[in-house]
């Protein structure tokens, strides 16, 4: 392995890495979904896990050897496990979560010096792509933009529908250099219902696919410029490595998108078209699997009688339904989910719930 | 026990004694009722099943040592099991299940001659009363009709609701030996819902309980008159009762309520009003344990968000709900049943799936 590993690294600095975000607790997916098997390392549209595909989907433009992981200290021997061909010490732990700019930043500092010179795409570990092709042409082109132009990419996908659940990019004009490369006006977090719809009809705007691109080196002076506590706390840990859980846990928690990206003046965007979806509730698995919304999505072993629209997803056992509608029913070992398609989100409610009530055997 | 039991029996010919039916299959309750687990066997409202609350509701009026139960052969043993205080020669079983006038007929035929010259009360095994006192009052006087005139009584309820799933009996004048004891004019099955509540407001109909009254003589003289192809099956029984598994199933399928009951010219009720219920679905035992329709009715480990009106029944493992209204959720170690409680009935449909799949390890 470590021959093979040697030929095929790429040698050119144009060559991109890849940096995976694997920490998501996936309360969302609850009661599939624990602390212990959160949704990046579930199969739920296949045999393999999101996260497995996320690394499978950018070869050849990246092979295994140059991932990166950066997952909490709770799951990183089941990330190792999944990932046997991702070098081990390329799988990072947190030894708390501190949200994505102290993640992103710690683990572009643990790579080489020559593995900073080249471009670097985050990019989180639960999201699912139909059109892996598109997918790879587009993250090449964003990773020449950052290693030749040194430019910093957030890559935007079309919006297909007035979702409230996520950020939008607002499109600005095109760089001279490239068409498809254009300028981010402004990030807008999670719209309402009239602004989402306004945004959808616009056509100036892109969801936020937490998608970046950039090289190494350039996010670590960012860091530096925008989010100096960081860039300090990063520096002592570089110092003393074995002091590492001492010191993470006190870095700023700040997302990537509020401590840097907002605050660029110059911010470039691509559109990724690709069939992508971020699974982010069962409401959109339910979409993904259902080819027709009179229909039911089923998986696992489920009886029905004049029932339409439902999500049955039955892990262990079996479920029986009559005459219900666009209900979303997941049945695993210990746990039984019941609640309205279009209220998916509020399984957090549940979550909320089990966690007052200190019902670890269920979370 | 043997000298307590001899102790203990009752001398006089007017003492009545029971006759239990336990044979039911109970699909109503699947998932929590299976083949070798029906409704009767199961502790729906307490700590003791259905068919124990059965026989403890008997006492003082009736020892067990006077208690026959007929079930059928798959069920033997757990009913032994459960009433160990009942003789076990006194549990009979069917060969197989062939409606309730063979199985009365049958079991009445088994009883000493003494026996049969006391008023038998037969009674279904999976109904709940809430006046247990004023239960065995009416019963008493029924079995001193009985006893004393000779009457076949069938005893109803007060109607409360216009009910579609029961038979229904028209009362008429009363006896003049006793203002309680009234005749039924007419039995009506189950009517559809504007007769019934044109019976519920008429004042002249009463719910038809399934417990009747006789003397046990009586009714085999009753048998022989208007069963004459069942009597005449039950002497072979009686004349070979080795070959009772060969012979049984050639008994014909009836009702006692069709064949024998609704024969009669001359058939008499009483009043039976104890908060009788048969709980004969989800439905109606989320009736019997729900205070307040706006609030759930739960047992077992359950965990909500704003839900109202539901029955969540987790046997084993956890049920969690967001937002549902109105439903019946059902969760046991291998399955989970959903639907609306107004369409409890159709849980029939699951079962009827299940049975055409094969799928005895959910029957």
């Amino acid at each position: 392995m470590t021959d093979s590993t040697s030929s095929s690294s790429p040698a050119r600095a144009g060559s991109p890495v890849a940096l995976i975000l694997a920490g998501g607790r996936g309360t969302r997916f609850w009661p599939l979904s624990r602390e212990s098997r959160p949704k990046q390392l579930l199969a739920l549209d296949g045999r393999s896990s999101l996260l497995q595909e996320t690394v499978a989907r950018l070869t050849p433009l990246i092979g295994p050897e140059s991932v990166w992981i950066c997952t909490t200290a709770s799951l990183v021997s089941a990330v190792r496990e999944q990932l046997p061909q991702v070098p081990a010490e390329q799988v990072l732990a947190e030894p708390e979560g501190r949200n994505t700019a102290p993640a992103i930043a710690w683990a572009v500092q643990s790579m080489d010096a020559s593995v900073r010179r080249k471009p670097v795409i985050v990019l989180p570990a639960d999201h699912r792509v139909a059109d892996s092709v598109e997918f790879r042409r587009v993250l090449e082109v964003a990773s020449r933009e950052a290693s030749e132009r040194d430019r910093v990419l957030t890559l935007g996908v079309s919006p297909r529908w007035p979702e409230t659940g996520y950020g939008y990019l607002e499109v600005g004009l095109p760089y001279l250099t490239d068409g498809d490369v254009r300028r981010v006006n402004r990030f807008t977090e999670k719209p309402d219902r009239a602004t989402a719809e306004r945004f959808l009809e616009s056509g100036n705007y892109l969801w936020n696919a937490g998608i970046f691109v950039f090289r190494g080196e350039t996010l670590l002076e960012l860091t530096r410029r925008h989010l100096p506590e960081l860039a300090e706390g990063l520096e002592r840990i570089a110092a003393s490595p074995d002091r590492l859980a001492e010191l993470y846990p006190h870095l700023p928690r700040v997302s990537i998108d509020y401590g840097i990206m907002e605050q660029l003046d110059d911010i470039a965007t691509l559109t990724l078209d690709c069939g992508w979806s971020d699974l982010g509730s069962w409401q959109a698995l339910a979409d993904l699997l259902q080819s027709d919304p009179a229909e039911d999505a089923i998986h696992g072993d489920v009886v029905t009688h004049e029932t339409q629209g439902n999500l049955f997803w039955a892990e262990e056992g079996t479920i029986a339904a009559v005459g219900v509608r666009d209900l979303v029913v997941v049945r695993t070992g210990d746990s039984v989910l019941v609640l309205p398609r279009e209220r998916s989100q509020e399984v957090r409610a549940i979550v909320d719930k089990l966690t007052q009530k200190e019902r670890s055997d269920l979370l």
